[in-house]
């Protein structure tokens, strides 16, 4: 059986045989008896197994070594010594896989983040990565919850493109042709020839095509991997990530706002009751205000304020700032962390300077700002980015003209406008993002399997 | 308020007032009245909305357009006409986006599937892909809550690999490079000023990092998209599609067997309870068969047969096959549907002969076969493919070796053999097979939301 089934009704398989199967996390020796951690990987928990002499093959058991995979059958007891409520009392071990002695991980000690790291294939063997890789899991089904449970239809939204209009700089490129031959023609590449018979890239969003979605099943939600050449090595940069991009028909910058922080509570309140012992270690080893900050999100009220308050209230701050605030321009991390402090909790910062914002933002009355909002949250910075879409076809042309959007190969997505468009919604979260804020981890590296960043893409 | 907060309870909102946004799905105008079916897209129900000549705007309403959005204030009544319980009496309605002469969908008559496939962006407010993408999402959701509430993890396994030991002519390369411009070193394209440093690719498969995580958290899936460069334009390929892919600790190919069977029994009953007015839609207009086969499959036991016992029965029946069945080749289409009509039901073909399987099989005790596992279903023929893993490194190492398979870049994954390793399966099946399955539609372009296909990558 599994543990987790195990110790959702302990006192159920009290006094029975049981039999397990999983790995020695670590092993305790004496004379005459020893003691097994044994972890089968379906909870946080591990159970000590008890063994003695009058094993059949004791002397073969305490020579296993740490790493190695066992079945264990046995009776489930309470546990007769402290640091734990049960344990098992074994009559048989049988030992399923061996570890050589290279292993790389080892019973004794904490092994550094960055040594992990570069055993990616290994790590979620350990303690801290069975916390954050078991919270992944639960916070993309508490997303998928929220979502469905609201009415919110998933979209897969293709990924392989050939529409450049959010900035082809920004896309991987993707071919099947030979690049150590390509075709030429006129001195270019002829992607004629190519899967596709055109240029094609890896999107970077799927918001336009979810649109389309929205302006039929009304509420939307994408949840995939997302892809940016950016060649930035920082701990919030990485080349692959997830990302969820909700949209919404008949719902303005207000609404929104309500959407994100209804969708925020609801995610961590639902990591919080299915993860309590990946968060109190968390709690314990990498962020001891972790527990507290994630119990008063759910209970508290978000801050709104609109981009011209938030300059002023960073105006009015007594500090000396790399980077000036400024009505016309985004604001830098050391404001971001200015103003979560300064409301003690997340804010929504709203109707942003124009200029600095995306070309599909709704233009507000005074013709200078956007109905844009973003997120800001202790300890993570900007955890979503969203806007009210503008609708205004005309409008839409002139900014793409303004900022050198190439709208041929978005006629399509134009045309919702003209096609019973009505005023809708939407916003982007990193799901990354969201995970440094649920697990106090500070490196993107670490909340995601196998990390690609720039120069690295192993295994 | 939303249609299908309404339908949950419709007697708790009769007799009152309630607002709506909304679609012109249809409109029919008597002199002095007129009726509106009317769509919010938030469940597959429609609502008949009713206005007369008392409303302020009545001529306006007159003249709108299908496919208009509107907002609808009005009295939530029970129907007076028939063909529907309920309706609204319009107080007032409003336009709130107009449709312009050049809208491609009309009321009237029923477009082909491939006209409405080349306007992708608009066929999801047709009732066809009303239902059939709503019965993609909620099948998506049930395949998270099957294996959530099973406590498997749920893995994002990378997309971007620099490993080609899965057959690099099947995977599309990825570049930052400009490849109007290469950067060439001895006649060859320099990767090492790629993002990477190094020929990267999107992988096919998510299987040997998911093998990793299974050895640490015991269950997991992963659910994402997947990309092959096959040029072959059929019903049942794409470019792109989405993929599910399990791994499973200390689990034979028999369990394998059952977790499948489990697992396909709870995403179709989980689509009849969720999409009953979608499938009624489909059974009508669609496959009149489609409702009692996925009915039935739910209380039906599928069937298990050998390799060998289904090329048995193949030669047993009194058919001139295209292709003759044979011990030692795979079975053609023809035979998958033989083998489904044969046995009236889904049925599993295990242990095939290991010179057409892939390398990480399992090699069985007869030294000729692998245990491998397919299960073929009526209408969609192979849906899932999977197998116990060979654990035995030495076995792994000649397999590659026999198969041209380089093992430099996978050191890591046959370390797993070394570590700890245990028995252990996995399988991997298609999203949009299963979707195939679902719906009765037979082809791969009409269940995904915008398909890419050789030559084809549109929106």
């Amino acid at each position: 059986m599994y543990l987790n089934e195990l110790y959702k009704e302990p006192k159920k398989y009290l006094g029975k045989e049981i039999t397990i199967k999983g790995w020695i996390r670590s092993q305790r020796k004496q004379k005459d008896f020893g003691f097994i951690d044994f972890s089968d990987g379906t909870c946080f928990k591990h159970i000590q197994v008890i063994y003695d002499n009058t094993l059949s093959n004791y002397n073969e058991v305490d020579s296993f070594r740490f790493g190695s995979a066992i079945e264990v059958e046995g009776l489930f007891i309470e546990s007769q010594g402290q640091g734990q409520d049960y344990e098992l009392k074994a009559n048989t071990i049988k030992l399923l896989g061996d570890v050589t002695e290279d292993y790389p991980l080892q019973p004794k000690g904490r092994p550094t983040r960055e040594f992990l790291r570069d055993i990616a294939y290994l790590r979620p063997r350990t303690n801290l990565f069975q916390a954050v890789f078991r919270i992944r899991s639960i916070a993309a089904h508490a997303i998928h919850t929220y979502f469905q449970d609201n009415g919110y239809i998933y979209v897969h939204t293709p990924l392989l493109t050939t529409a450049d209009c959010e900035g082809s700089d920004q896309m991987f490129k993707v071919t099947t042709l030979d690049m150590d031959n390509l075709p030429i023609e006129d001195g270019k590449c002829n992607y004629k020839e190519d899967l596709f018979g055109k240029k094609t890239y890896i999107t970077g969003s799927g918001q336009l095509h979810g649109e389309t979605f929205a302006m039929a099943f009304n509420k939307i939600y994408t949840f995939g991997p997302t892809f940016r050449t950016e060649k930035s090595n920082t701990k919030t940069h990485a080349n692959e990530f997830w990302m969820i991009e909700p949209e919404i028909a008949f719902c303005d910058i207000n609404d929104l706002m309500n959407i994100e922080e209804d969708m925020l509570k609801f995610i961590v309140k639902y990591v919080l009751d299915k993860c309590p012992d990946e968060i109190n270690f968390l709690n314990n080893f990498v962020d001891n205000t972790l527990k507290e900050k994630l119990e008063k999100l759910v209970s508290s009220k978000f801050n709104r304020v609109t981009h011209k308050e938030a300059i002023d209230i960073l105006n009015n701050a007594n500090i000396k700032w790399e980077f000036t605030p400024s009505y016309e321009e985004d604001i830098a991390k050391e404001h971001e962390k200015y103003l979560t402090e300064y409301f003690n909790g997340p804010v929504f910062v709203y109707n942003w300077p124009k200029d600095i914002k995306a070309w599909y933002m709704k233009l507000n009355e005074d013709g200078k700002t956007v109905a844009a909002v973003d997120l800001e949250v202790p300890g993570a910075g900007e955890l979503m980015g969203g806007s009210q879409r503008e609708t205004d076809i005309e409008l839409l042309r002139n900014r793409c003209k303004e900022l050198g959007v190439d709208t041929e190969p978005i006629e399509w997505f134009l045309n919702l406008r003209r096609f019973g468009g009505c005023y809708h919604s939407g916003f982007g979260m990193g799901f990354e993002r969201l995970l440094i804020y649920l697990t106090g981890i500070d490196n993107i590296r670490d909340v995601i399997p196998f990390p690609r960043t720039p120069g690295s893409c192993e295994y």
